[in-house]
């Protein structure tokens, strides 16, 4: 029901996109978007790409005198330091673990302009999409959403203070690990290479009840947003992978009169949130574009060895903190319009929302 | 494109599903769909649930003189051996771990049947649907299927001989660990406690090309597909996880004139399949209904204990490896349609699939 | 967001549908259904087809102890009276005017009995589903549904009386005109030939501001909907074609505070509702299935006759009306929850419906 | 599956589209859109708005080397004669038969800049994605498009000559009426009145088989996509209405080698094209916005008279001729998509286009 349509390429004129069912009377401008898409802006450290993009949002539709409407808003980006230039070399190749090799044989056409539609750059109107589901969830519901990274190769970082994660360009919740992560890093760097990621993401105050029993769960939904992410090859819910070898007398949340007593099951059982907080946790791949060289073929089938020269992160894992939050925002704002259409107001409309304590997370 | 409309409940009088945009002319009767049904159904072994359900299929519309006629195909399973009286015990209190209590707010109304739609016997028709599916891609495209257990609890199934899967109750492809499975079975359900597991899904001879782009990723799809699976709470394409740790230099799969040099993408580059095996790696929860007794509240809010004493399964993950299958078949056989509507069938509309030798998997 | 999915042939075992996105806790059983089912029934009059069908429905699934779950509700009517070899001497030609020619170039596959899923007989799990929404708008809103016939051939229908269309064959509104209708159909059911018609259908109490501004406006589907039904071949909102002579300082209709001086407009404004009752009119073409003989062609193209004996209404219009009322509640039921999603509850969402009479038609 | 998601406001700064599932490869430029858009242009003659628009379209991304990549097609056209202030002094009130009343219900929320959404300025972004499907259905199928007006108020204007089309401001395939409807004009815009009009669309070289047998038929689609362009009353396909009056005897299409007698149906049996021309009629009401003055209520629900001021076309219907082909473009090429994906290519899937001769309409 919050649908969100988009569209450009990473080295086209512009990027941006439409966003249909947003609830109307809401106030919004550009400064509700922008502080979003500053987070995953590029060129803020070293760490990331040098790519020099303002990511400068501007409203087209849907807004009037400040409120929405509740008709399609477009919100528009333009590229400024697109250097299609910088790709030439890669015209006639394929890098490995790109998607060049996917597109030319599904649509028999190369654009080369910084992998077209596959580029991170598209994440943009996702986050600045996702913005706006943000600020309506916070005045409905006072649903809010973090993120950080907690693992950088073989590093990890554990959860120790989320107010460190705006202080440092990792999205680390946790001061002390920061220098060893420059370090790291910066090896590697030199060493032309690239390393994956492991970010956490979660949402507080989802109402009790959104989702769907059978086709569109809301961890199906959620789980098909983070795979969707670029480089993203693993996501979990709760406790995840660790269920498996875990007893159904311990992985089991009991309940009390005071909540759950823990959260293994992520904030979704049976497909529908539990008002506990979501927790999802995504592994993302290291980026494939790297200066090292490597084996692969050209577009004649014939062998040939590929460099990456264009400016690329050497972990894509760090800048996506913003955007895995934004994913996790729209699913939920898209369940909690599909649930007042069939079961009336969270507020209202369930009957014992009004009249019973939804236990909070104990977790 | 291939829709699959499910309905029913586990202790109604019957399951079944709807299946739009079949394509015509392909030669269907039960006996293509009940084998898959036979390996998915309950009380098979003393390691499942002990319900007794035929689990015979009955294609009530969309097929004439014994072929698809392009119209709706309406598959009805009859309901044999429900024992709704089983649950009468749980009718005022919430299970932890379960969907009750996330129903109940939902929709404000207590279905006690077996979960109602949360139960595992709504795979059911998911797997007959999906018995249409590899039908229509084997023939058209020699894809094929193939499931198994890789973990169950603490104990690792290593991937050692695809032909033991049928073998066994546990989908092992694995002959030397059987007798310790057994016996850890065994112990379990003396407990009365229950475990989760992890399993391995494939599709080989999967066209190159399919997916999209940006929205609707081939490797989302399958996310969403397996995460809507009863008790995932995790899911993996190719390494997976893995990655986290990974290198550049190492996890992008290089490609010679010869195929590419690894899978570690699974199959899936840029939400684009890349004509390697897809490979998919899911995580199964612990059955929530054990015998143990476990803390939770009615639906007055205070405080009870819950045991529970249906037929279930200790595990689920044990009869899940055919439905995960199906999940699997049914996500390719959607993308396979919606290639052809943009780009054309994959035989002949692609123009270097004519003229190029689609590399293989040898990872 | 009140999905209704269609199954069956005409001459299969069973018909049905499935309806997804009910809203939970309503009373229903199959006796708030099989009225509507009962007034569009075959056999009941000599002036339509003779086949006998109890049509009776059965609610598999997505209500327990009498209410509706929330979950999907699977409507079933078995089909008893379905004699194919009725069909045998068309299995080779097309019937004019019939959609033999088209389903055979579109599937490449001839389904002869009754035209398979082209027959008129799968409106009956529409009209099902359609009680349903009726039922949760009347509740809900005092939302009403009714219709009539207005013309059979080049007889007019003058609507006169609403409450005599139970107590004739035709759905005439109009006493009066019954005998003139009967000796019209007498007469041209010995003639072997089949006429057209024209009806009317309304709604009344429709919230104001259900639909949407551009992609699915109300009336566009209304427009839909009605267009889909068998053998209509045009639809009119309001005063429809009427208003191609008009004048603007005519047709627009006026407000005053008691409300709207017209309803040339049919109740939708700009997509959406107006409060008004709104207004459908369609024509209903002549059955294509008649005894007299009419020039064809054969699978092999070549010249040949037609003349059909099975059970056919000459006149499908006759038995039209209750379908054509049902189409018009599940696209008002449709709108009614979209309309929650994005602005919320109509009774307490929109801000001025508490505080301003909505001005009711006039017209 | 070709889908166009249209954005902006009258008066906004810009309003546009996106298109998803183009396919890929076919040559595009500004230069293919920009003839249609140029055709339903306002300020062309004295006869419609005097507004200037240049209208100038901008392809802002799926486009790379004059070449379709597959990947989205947004579409941009600046708004740069809009003249809120024009609309001062109808912010307090409702114009009869305008959508301002119902959109105010809706949304709560007035927007006076020309209607906002509502405006028929947002067909542009309409024609200029059908301007990418007719390229697309020309090259791959031969289908062409083609409308004219065929009355215009009281005035009917007989379709004579289709050349004529292109050489006068009404669209009328008609030299001899043209001084009648320039006076008919002249005298209504001095009057400070409106007019219907009734338009006729076609399409010719559609292939037999597109549509669907129930949900989404063909003619369904059609009638959506008519009754969903602005201020349209009523659709009718083939002979419409005209079929209530008519016998079965006559008005179904007899066939022989040849091809078919008549084109009665339009094109569309069983909501499947036939291979004939797909004709349409549509019904479209005066423009609301007149400069006599009209009872009417403000926001306060007290009355008052309107008068309109702004640049408005005193027909509606004189423009919207490129707008229904465009529309009826748009929903063929979907189907052709559709087709595709459920039954192969048109050309080499369904197995009787190759060996017969699809008759052409001989109506």
């Amino acid at each position: 029901m919050f649908r969100v349509t988009n569209f450009g390429e990473s080295h086209g004129p512009a990027i941006g996109c439409v966003i249909d069912g947003c609830p109307p009377g809401m106030e919004l401008s550009e400064a509700d978007i922008q502080p979003d898409l500053d987070r995953r802006r590029p060129g803020t450290s070293r760490h990331v790409t040098q790519r020099n993009e303002a990511d400068a949002v501007e409203i087209l539709s849907g807004v009037y005198e400040g409120k929405t409407t509740g008709t399609p808003i477009c919100l528009l980006i333009r590229n400024t330091d697109q250097r299609s230039k910088d790709y030439g070399n890669i015209l006639q190749t394929f890098r490995p673990g790109h998607a060049d090799y996917t597109y030319w044989h599904k649509y028999g056409i190369r654009d080369p302009r910084g992998g077209g539609r596959s580029s991170a750059r598209l994440t943009a109107p996702t986050v600045a999409a996702a913005a706006v589901a943000k600020k309506w969830l916070k005045q409905q519901y006072g649903t809010t959403f973090r993120g950080c990274m907690t693992q950088l190769g073989e590093i990890a970082v554990p959860i120790e203070a989320w107010d460190e994660v705006p202080n440092n360009p990792f999205f680390a919740a946790n001061a002390r690990v920061i220098p060893e992560l420059e370090a790291y890093m910066d090896s590697l760097r030199k060493a032309g290479d690239s390393v994956g990621a492991r970010l956490h993401v979660e949402a507080s105050g989802v109402p009790v009840g959104l989702g769907e029993p059978l086709y569109d769960k809301l961890d199906a939904d959620i789980a098909h947003a983070m795979m969707g992410l670029n480089a993203v090859k693993g996501v979990e819910i709760g406790a995840g992978f660790a269920c498996v070898a875990a007893r159904g007398s311990q992985h089991g949340d009991e309940l009390s009169p005071e909540g759950f007593g823990g959260n293994n099951a992520g904030g979704v059982l049976g497909g529908i949130s539990s008002g506990q907080d979501i927790t999802v946790s995504i592994a993302i791949k290291p980026t494939s574009s790297i200066r090292t060289p490597r084996a692969s073929i050209d577009v004649a089938g014939q062998s040939t060895q590929v460099e990456t020269f264009g400016r690329h992160d050497p972990c894509v894992g760090i800048r996506a903190t913003p955007i895995a939050e934004a994913l996790l925002a729209l699913v939920v704002m898209d369940h909690a319009l599909r649930h007042r259409a069939q079961c009336g107001d969270v507020r209202v409309g369930t009957p014992d929302i009004a009249r019973q304590q939804v236990p909070g997370s104990a977790g």
